[in-house]
């Protein structure tokens, strides 16, 4: 069980120290990405050349990789900061963005996960199922499935993987293969917020970055994230993505462990049952 | 004539439908492409690499094309991908964001259109005059223009480059050489919002997803945007373009029948008083 | 001393002549500049491909190249187009995002400011201190460091550099070596939105293009960013950096004379005292 207050003294450790998130992201979502990462109160930065991305790699708390508009230059330097990342023990991120809607995704998705040890993958249930290659559709992906297959893929992409795998959707699971929580908090709105899942991987690298326990990590980081969003859609007076992406920065700048203790639905998932 | 009824229809089945859209697009306008085409309804994706861009094209229901920062492998990569959606039947819409601003741009343009076939082209007047080789001035050429001038410009580069021409500025004119639109809905500050011109691109791309009949297509597309922008300068105190970017975002997601009823200014040209 | 109605007189200028600002700058917060740009009254553009820079550094009123995600063909490009600016008088304003942070960030910022005739360079401290070859710690700089040694530091590099030296952090600094001017508008929200220095460095470029004496162009540029950003400050219920940065781009747009008589906090430093 991981309790509120665990959660609250993580995103406080995570605003005491304002780790450095090295992010090698699409082109779609830095913006966003680097302002919510502010807004959590982690130090955000964007490198992508091949001769710089050891070193900034190594100096970071995190570095998160994401294949959301993958080119070559990208995925080679990716590869050069991973392997920079796994030499000085800084956490690995990874975000398959797509996997499984072109071949060249699917293909460079994999060989980020065998070349790396990457701590945490992140991704819809449909990323991950081509990451561990499973043939699952693409598309519509989320709503179809029941929360039994999602928990069996997590808990089998995590062994496969060896790393932890974190599925999110109408809700979230996270899962090392043995300890498995899911995480109810959210809003539908976010999925009219593009980079709102980037943003979420880039999160959880935050808090892995000051929390060595990365399945606590990615836990409080599902958690607080969803709680903000909550935050956000109470905020506003209709249903609107756009004032929604504003106010999503400001309750990840604002949310507070009192809106941790009241709000947080996230559980322990019972493995004997499973 | 293209009635309210039929506009309020294609906006429908782009929301049920929600058609993936491929986007080739710049650099500056990714992040709020992509979240308007997801208020809108629409699917959005970027992809670039020329590893994957003929794999998604083909699963796409438009691909949009945008030179606004374009390089030598974007251009590559947005030759493959068109080929690959004019072999598929997607259809191909362009933005030729620049041309006759550098030599470079405007080259680049005319390669487009030639090699391939275009569905929609749509820019400025300047932009649209330099790719058919008109020498248009680049800088404030909305001003100073007749709508006569406008119209005879649409049709002419309608029947030059076989393909629909759509201009905008203070009026908007869509023409396929012998049918020909105008819309007068929009809002002056769609001018101080950067990318709201290739906003409209993309959103043009969606309508012509889900609707065969391109130029009704087209003209939905300038006709619903151009009353969300009219919306959303409703929705703020004052003349702020921060605001009213967040709030075209808020209206294109709110826009319902019963405005476009209400709002639509579309009227089609009777080309015999040409 | 520069006189509050002086500052007002560039911007009414900047707003009447709406320079083209030519800027490569790094894939973060390139839509955040042009909005910015727009809101100030300039025109942005984005140009990167080493084919148009030179023709498109040659027609804008000022060229601001930005490091912050550098690569090789960027670097290449940066150097085309200042080479171009330098040929014909256009000014180069230059930011070292991240100078000191890794060796290829610091060379290539000493190699564009060995190569280029740089007119203005922002940065925070370390930057400056990086580029001029002090080794000086990149992170939490601003904090710990006394008035007088900025005021030093930004004197130096303008003489090391022969340019004028904006260091900008709780307080702002520009000094061309001889002349110095320190700026106390702003608000801590600006280090809660990714790119707001980026945004004052195209912004101080947009301000050099109507204004040929360039450390009067600086200055005014700093007293008005710094005070759309306390009014943005105002414009907002509590510290929200999400909401901020939309009401920055607001008062950008904003701003009048009359804010600027009420709130300058420009002063110039006495050298003697030095």
């Amino acid at each position: 069980m991981i309790e509120p207050k665990t959660i609250a003294a993580a995103l406080e450790k995570l605003r005491t120290e304002k780790p450095l998130v090295h992010n090698i992201t699409n082109v779609v979502v830095t913006n966003f990405t680097a302002n919510g990462l502010l807004a959590i109160g982690a130090s955000p930065v964007m490198a992508y050349a091949k001769e710089e991305v050891a070193d900034m790699a190594k100096i970071a708390g995190a570095l998160v990789l994401n294949i959301g508009t993958l080119n070559e230059e990208n995925v080679e330097a990716m590869l050069i900061a991973g392997k920079s990342a796994n030499k000085h023990n800084v956490p690995v991120i990874f975000d398959p963005v797509g996997a499984g809607a072109t071949p060249y995704r699917t293909e460079t998705a994999r060989k980020i996960v065998k070349e790396l040890s990457v701590a945490v993958v992140r991704g819809n249930a449909a990323e991950i199922a081509n990451v561990v290659g499973e043939n699952w559709a693409i598309r519509g992906v989320d709503s179809g499935d029941s929360e039994g297959d999602l928990i069996a893929l997590a808990v089998k992409a995590a062994k496969q993987l060896n790393t932890i795998a974190v599925i999110t959707g109408e809700q979230d699971i996270v899962s090392d293969g043995s300890k498995t929580y899911i995480c109810n908090n959210g809003d539908s709105l976010l999925t009219k917020v593009t980079g709102a899942g980037c943003l979420l991987t880039s999160v959880i690298g935050a808090f892995c970055a000051v929390e060595k326990d990365h399945v606590l990590a990615s836990a409080a980081a599902l958690a607080v994230y969803g709680i903000a969003a909550e935050l956000a859609a109470k905020g506003i007076e209709y249903e609107s993505p756009g004032s929604f992406q504003i106010e999503l920065l400001n309750n990840l700048y604002h949310i507070s462990a009192e809106d941790i203790q009241k709000m947080s639905l996230l559980e322990e998932v019972n493995h004997v049952n499973l």
